[in-house]
């Protein structure tokens, strides 16, 4: 069995799990208050070009991003999203569940276009009876987005403006902001990310963490006592150092590039084949994700020898299925999958 | 200056204002218990022609829309709504912050359209993703929509099916539900309301009353303790009495029909009106809304004879208007329009 | 059959009842803005001697409590309040239905005393666990209290004080502050009120109106887009005017002293009369609530005759009962009661 | 330094990351549908002698509380726990931000007594305006409580008789059950809790894992769409593998016993320690947490030689602080506290 399946279908990098076992023995201070947790904070900080960043370890996407979202926008704000933002869909009503509404914008590949952006806010408060709806607090994007696709610096940077010019933050989700930096295909850096995104994390969970995110805002804008509401949201991890730690051999000798760049380079790899076999791409990605349409019939005789996940019905007998590479992905899975197809 | 601005520019029909007075200094039991709400608790029952209907009475709808939706629906359910309705856009996010979220299905002339609802929970259910999502645990429909339009009886069993099919209540707001039913160009009837929808509610606010609006629920299913519930969303009134004597007062001698009668014979003439005078309408509307699309010039140079209602930009130099009648329209109102335009 | 049971049992006074008839054919703004709201907030704000003062109407107690407190927290802050305060127990749960904990301290006879109001606080911060708690945002006082008793104007800068050097807002909870004021026994005006507390709020519902609650933030400290979050909270009236109209009218000719007056004059003969009775006092009351012990059998024996309202159970054979007076309290109901006793 | 800080100051016990590496290079079924998840949640329903059970695994402490008691109260519900309660006050509000109220009743050493609940909940019932409160909907109690003291079998059936009379469930939050079961001093076994408790966890997190908490539901009562709901709260991990595992090797072989018994061990033989010192001890707590009051002076004198946790100010020059043992607490470490002291 060859599995594309996910990301996270996989342990931690064995570097990251060589730390724990190092660490495991040592009495640490308790709640995020220990020297591992301190230490990835300031390598997250450097690698951001960001001296004065603040930084915060959460345990997954989903809480990260309810967490971050509720905690900026005031009580009559909602956040402004691609419809096809995770928050906006595949997160199980997380967000409403504090109380604020996911605004839902048009998309292109899943990313915001700013002219629409600026049409939503400009709309917003042409309208006379705006008072009588959910404010735009925050612009939320996903960067690589959920169809593994990428912002260019251009665009973070007029989206980074209209945001400025409205006076909301600028929040970028990066769960699998790692392959999006070291995609072939992308002039964005990490400091470039800071310098446009009010607040944005770093996933660590789908780059080679057993769990764990990295929350930086990167504006001396972190909400005051955001250590209580993250307890408050049932996130504060007694012992966190296990987000520490991770985060500290991630920010070392620039290993969350190197598993980053990894699957990216087998995401290169797939795609050769894949065009090779004359397979038909749903779009066109420079990440680690890659979503191809697939007959049903074909999918299902592939079922006992291929894990790919399901991601969407195409027609009514074919399906978009994802391929996703990772720090576990070898090449010999990728010359396996050219035997096979 | 004459005024369609809105049907809730004016106090209580007279009828209604006579019985407060008539009432006033009795002392009544408190919270909703008094004789008068009891009486017009069995009313409406009766008008319904559902005994077995359990009637309460809010101050006003998007507090009655956020008490039913939040109160029925399970804790990882949403409602789902047409993109237009009026829960999804202009109630300042009430739904969301009772933690649910508004899911969105497309619209004609702000109906939600049987098939598209059945495709959107079919697919709901065919996504293997789905226990990531929200799911939908009641539909939302306004009649008349926001847009002043009227299901048939026969949409209205169509999407009753579908609800029941998929075991999830279908809710009816009915802000304006007496224009609905008095309508010159409709088939449904109260007792149809109550047959086909599992829970609606009779809107008083803006058919002639002070405020109030009577939820039914009509199949026996009105969640247990319901009026704590009432009081912990901060809408249960020490003097439930206004509520009680102003429904008693609409469901007595036929007021209720009447009021709403009287407001679509007016919408009719003003409609003739419009139409002599080669307006042009947005949208073709059977109840007591009517929507134009007028030249902002000439807008404004009506603004200090004309009070109507700001709906939306039609494009650069257009705007659509609502004009509305009510209890309180006269038809000198629309002889004087009649002159003016 | 005399009843003391409430005072909302009856419905308006008879001055406000007769500005409701006279206003109720006029074309008004809708939703708070009719020039009656924007009157009666004039004429607030000059009998508060605080031109500054912010002034919203709300319908009901619980209703503006759960706003207040809601919008003037911060997420991770909760209400300090009595053990006995009406948000601590009777308002089923409505201020943590927004997210906050209400923080109790013990009282005496419904009071909060500074030095446990202080000692609270000093420990909270003491505290070196208090990160992993809820912070206590705000002090909640109602007066009068939920016994009817009084803050003296020494007690009330107290607590300021100590507000003021936590730099939390001290909030009045005056559902019954007419009664307050005019008791015989205080030296606490509006004005008082006004400089002491950063928001309170005058009580409409049990001082002679139908329904509404005044909300005064006098130290230019109402949240932004306070409307939005009312329309949010379920709260915004489409007939803004009928709290407006309401309390044009008790704030015209000191309507709202004269009604809470005569309560407090028929309050005090009333407790002549208990007391010639040789009634019980479970406390002593100074304003239009009395408490009385009672044996069970003698309540049951009365039952017929008079209507009061059950407090609480004092042993096995002794109820406590509250008799309230309002604007509808007659001589002759006093005079009644002594016959009966 | 000698550390006795607390119970979660060291990483996994090494028979489990042991686990952890063996199966860090496995694929692995995402989102807690792995194996070992599997495995686990089959060894837990063995060692609760419960077959019926259903099984979910969870980050902390908190979450684990905020998660069962929302999902498991209906609205117009709170949960009642002793006043020092880990979800009463140190949890920073997060039962209130899912909206419910915490109920609180009078305790001893931590302990709920069933007499007092049978009170509260027969005077709830008995109050003629409890339909303005929050109802009853499920008892918490923590074993060991928050002082380290345990309820005997009797109590739990005590306990577990009155909430079966008013049909609420009873929860125990087992944050370390281990140390309970594994005391001297008691006569509760695992299939007791499962047996007189409806739902309760047995915690990973401060008995030798990195993280995790095993909630069981004992009597076929698990919210439907539970795990919809755990994504709702931020609470689903995508490699649902590190909880998996971690509880697998825990209840492989008695893991989570012999770690729970090691510590009362040295729990044991540290009391002696102090009584031999003369400490004065707080309380008399049969498990892993030893409470001592000490002299501020001596405490400060021994603070670069000893680490234990600050629990409480005793009066103004003691304080009470806490001693924990764990998996990683060596005699050694005994033996030099005996030098030390």
């Amino acid at each position: 069995m060859i599995s594309f399946e996910s990301d996270y279908t996989n342990g931690a990098h064995p570097v990251i799990l060589q730390k724990l076992i190092e660490t495991n023995d040592e009495s640490l201070a308790t709640y995020g208050f220990d020297k591992y947790s301190e230490s990835a904070k300031e390598k997250i900080k450097a690698a951001c070009q960001c001296p004065e960043a603040e930084v915060h370890f959460l345990t997954g996407g989903t809480q990260t991003n309810a967490i971050v979202i509720s905690t900026m926008l005031k009580d009559y704000e909602g956040v402004v999203a691609a419809d096809t933002g995770h928050i906006s869909s595949h997160e199980a009503g997380a967000i409403e569940y504090t109380g604020h509404k996911v605004l839902t914008v048009g998309q292109e590949l899943g990313k915001i276009k700013a002219d629409e952006l600026e049409k939503y806010l400009d709309s917003f408060y042409g309208d006379e009876n705006h008072e009588h709806m959910v404010f735009p607090g925050m612009v939320y994007i996903s960067h690589p987005t959920e169809y593994g696709t990428l912002y260019s610096k251009r665009e973070l940077e007029e989206l980074s403006n209209i945001c400025d010019k409205y006076e909301i933050p600028l929040y970028m989700d990066g769960a699998r902001l790692g392959y999006g930096l070291m995609s072939y295909h992308t002039d964005v850096t990490l400091a470039d990310v800071a310098k446009y995104c009010d607040v944005f994390y770093i996933g660590g969970t789908k780059v080679g963490a057993l769990c764990g995110e990295a929350v930086v805002f990167s504006k001396n804008n972190a909400p005051r006592h955001f250590m209580t509401m993250i307890k408050q949201h049932c996130a504060l991890l007694a012992k966190g150092r296990l987000l520490g730690v991770q985060f500290d051999a991630l920010f070392t000798d620039d290993l969350y590039y190197k598993i980053s760049r990894h699957a990216i380079d087998m995401a290169e790899e797939l795609k050769k084949v894949l065009q090779e076999k004359g397979c038909r791409f749903f779009i066109d990605s420079p990440t680690n994700q890659q979503f191809i349409i697939i007959e049903d019939s074909k999918l299902n005789s592939l079922k006992d020898e291929l894990k790919v996940s399901f991601w969407e019905k195409y027609d009514e007998n074919h399906t978009v299925v994802r391929f996703a590479t990772s720090w576990s992905t070898k090449p010999e899975d990728i010359e396996a999958l050219k035997e096979l197809l």
